[in-house]
């Protein structure tokens, strides 16, 4: 099977390389070319066009945000004209609800087929082969992507005939996950300022209530105040928290502890933390109260 | 040794029991004796009156809240004035920062010891003696209770010299449970109003980033809307997070999310649910958006 | 002086015809040509075409939304195509700091002027030529639409050469009469839990603290929950508030007031209130506490 | 008639002089003896003891909070015991409802009258007899306070036959204008980093929509950041706040901008601001946002 990837990010990097591992032929496009040399050494094809990349049976893109896939999809030479009838094409980014609407009309408009197939994981996760992917499109597409899901994620949930139950998924679980990050906060500022040393009182949260790897990595982070360098900058956190308030005032939801969340990525944003770890946002309820 | 136990509802039963179980001799007293029962035909011996269960070189004291302590502790023929120098307190129950910090000290003035030691669990597992303890207390008082709450927990975490720190963790932790459960509550009503199964989303959920126990047990009590019987009640619930503000506010500590979970058990309350599990509160957020 | 006024809304209609009274050769284009009688009985003249108002040295626009300024502006044969060099566009309508900003550097690139000089008051007050009026703009484009303003307004303030920042003091201020329709709602919920009447307890505010005629006026309106007829609807609403807070995300300015008013208005539309004024948000506190 | 005044600070030093000057016979008592020389030049009688000044027909109490007012009430020496039947007790202080409550039940069975009777304004209205007094309690009895309450203030509204009622109205007031401070905070940040003046702002709100003295008056202090000298401190705003939330939570009501209140008071005081004006929370959303 030929396949297209575009977009060869820190995620998108390590997803193509298990699909040339699984046996695929792979063409990878990026803007910057540099980027796809180790997957040329590993047996990839490079496009020089993007156009070069959709010329298989699928195409896969994982580009950084709503902006970038709309130029890759709908812009000149996009996927939409290149893209040959019955072709099938695997979004992997976190975008919106809405665009991901926008695209499953596009692409019908043009006789192709559409999957949303967002992942969970971090870059280490991705090159390791075992993120959590969040598929959603029609039962044949969905059937037809599944094999290059499984190259490259441990696990695929398939959700829905309808793509945009997947991203709605992918940005709850962003918000659920920022949740984390905010409760911790609030918690540690509390007991830090009781005068209980914050690691070992994460240490004890973590050997019982709060066992799951997430509560342990970004607690650390947070205890630490050891936000760089960034897994996942502050911006893209924002920006998924952007997107599930989107997707609610659509659906008519109110979150209020998005709401807050949104405030805080504010917040760190304002004092000059765009390069800064999402986790980053934990550290504000004990500025609040005094603390740093 | 000898150890009175005073307090035998659903979780006090149950820790007394393995004290028994593990071979101490236990005095036990109840305001409602019949609750006693089952510990004497285990080998408990039943006091009376209060003063009685005060005779020996402990106390654990596990009851309702701060208004039922302080009358074990200060009132009448309590703790305060049964106690014998040198003797232990160790108070397992979840009661206000600013109450362990009184009996601190009343104890201390009566040549007593006092060790905070609440504890994490539900009856079942103080039933089965896998509670997790936080201790706090002088360090000789707390190595005399440490074989206690051994008896009665799969793990103790020693803290701090401070009993009141043991406490405000203690709190710090149910108010993080509850974040879980507004948490959820928000994320599943969103997928919810997006035409995603509440049940798909909570095992997508569970068997990726959130496998802690918590957010299976908890999501499914949510997801299915099944808030009866309570293991743990609303006003129970809304009691915490008013004594974790309360801690919050002499710490001068803002806590918006604790905020939003007072509002949350505000409103289940305002609508009759008194009666109900206090994972009730995740259901408020779908409510709000014209669900149920 | 030649003026186009496009958009005879509710608002629209009583901005043109006091053009009109003040000796202006006015011509009025709307989609619904309907809406134009009065104001051609009055001396207006009618445009068929959007092309046919703007012919003279200035042209007017009180449209619903972003949406209709963009198609009235980029659209074909929109403003931007069929203004002369040198004349004026006075955008009066409630849009995004961000669209303010665009069409400032689309008629710049097109050598035309542009004011933004969005308005205060509800219709009766703008048929009364007693709006207050907010405009920003180059200082020569602003003398000259001064007139006009001052035709239509009891005051004009003037307050920067940005255009946007009009747009920014609008939705500013829209903003702050929903903190006041929140918060009267909550202090009447509390107040009327508390077995006070909500009208005598309004009386005493505003003859005491609050004689603001917003609190008068709104608060009678929430305190007889009288919603209907809407003066300003609650979809209209929610957008200015999502207007302000998109424009608050672009500053980095966390605004906790406007994220819960966002809550408010997708509650009450989740609850099928959107044919209901937007002071209807000022009853959900009350409905939180059990009340209706 | 004769009338014992008790506690002379900043407020009941004008309300005691205006007793006076409407020809009350007046015995004064403060803690502070010192404070009662104006008093007694303008023809007030010094009480050494508080018993002194409760031998008349009514005693009003204006003291700084709960735990002031119940050593004057229910401690030794005083008011339950030295008040003869049927005296009349007027509180004006800002107390809780609960207190309230627990006085009327106190008073009553003494068989003394109490009436609860807070007032709304600064030092200098108190002086100026202008203030605006809440009054609640027995029809007789409020009756009989009338007179001396006119005296004092520039209208008396009497609400309802229960003391506490008035109490609520009070603390629902000081609520209300709470949120004025924040909500201006919130639309001055916002315009502030639109590179708006905060003062040319501030007269165009007044100047138009927003006309009564409370903006005026506090939006100076906040374009200004001038919170010294403090006219009402933050830590006696937090008590108010504190205490309306109390009240809001005995009644089951959901209060959501109170809980962003009280988060504001606690982040001035943890970045010690207690002496400051309470008007200082109207900062906190500039800091929030990067600026000062």
């Amino acid at each position: 099977m030929d396949v297209g990837f575009i977009g060869l990010g820190q995620m998108g990097a390590g997803m193509a390389a298990n699909l040339v591992k699984a046996g695929y032929r792979v063409t990878v496009f990026n803007r910057t070319p540099a980027r796809a040399a180790p997957l040329l050494a590993a047996g990839a094809t490079a496009a020089e066009k993007l156009a070069e990349a959709c010329r298989g049976d699928a195409v896969i893109t994982m580009v950084a945000d709503d902006d970038a896939l709309e130029a890759v999809v709908l812009g000149d030479a996009g996927l939409l004209v290149t893209l040959a009838p019955g072709a099938l094409h695997v979004s992997a980014s976190t975008i919106s609800v809405a665009l991901a609407e926008r695209l499953t009309a596009a692409h019908a408009a043009h006789g192709q087929r559409f999957v949303s197939a967002p992942v969970f994981g971090r870059p280490e996760v991705a090159a390791a082969g075992k993120l959590f992917i969040v598929a959603a499109g029609p039962q044949d597409a969905v059937a037809d992507a599944r094999p290059l899901l499984d190259a490259m994620g441990q696990r695929t949930f398939v959700l829905s005939a309808t793509p945009k139950a997947a991203n709605l998924v992918k940005l709850s679980g962003n918000f659920l996950i920022a949740c984390v990050l905010e409760s911790l906060g609030e918690a540690m500022a509390l007991v830090d300022r009781g005068g209980i040393d914050r690691h070992e009182y994460l240490e004890l949260l973590t050997s019982t209530l709060f066992t799951a790897p997430l509560y342990k990595g970004y607690g650390a982070l947070i205890a630490d105040r050891r936000f760089e360098p960034a897994g996942f900058t502050v911006p893209l956190g924002q920006k998924d928290i952007r997107l599930a308030l989107a997707a609610a005032e659509d659906l008519k939801v109110p979150l209020p502890i998005a709401n807050l969340l949104r405030d805080r990525f504010l917040t760190v944003r304002a004092h000059g933390g765009d390069h800064l770890d999402w986790s980053a946002i934990g550290a504000v309820a004990a500025r609040d109260a005094g603390g740093q």
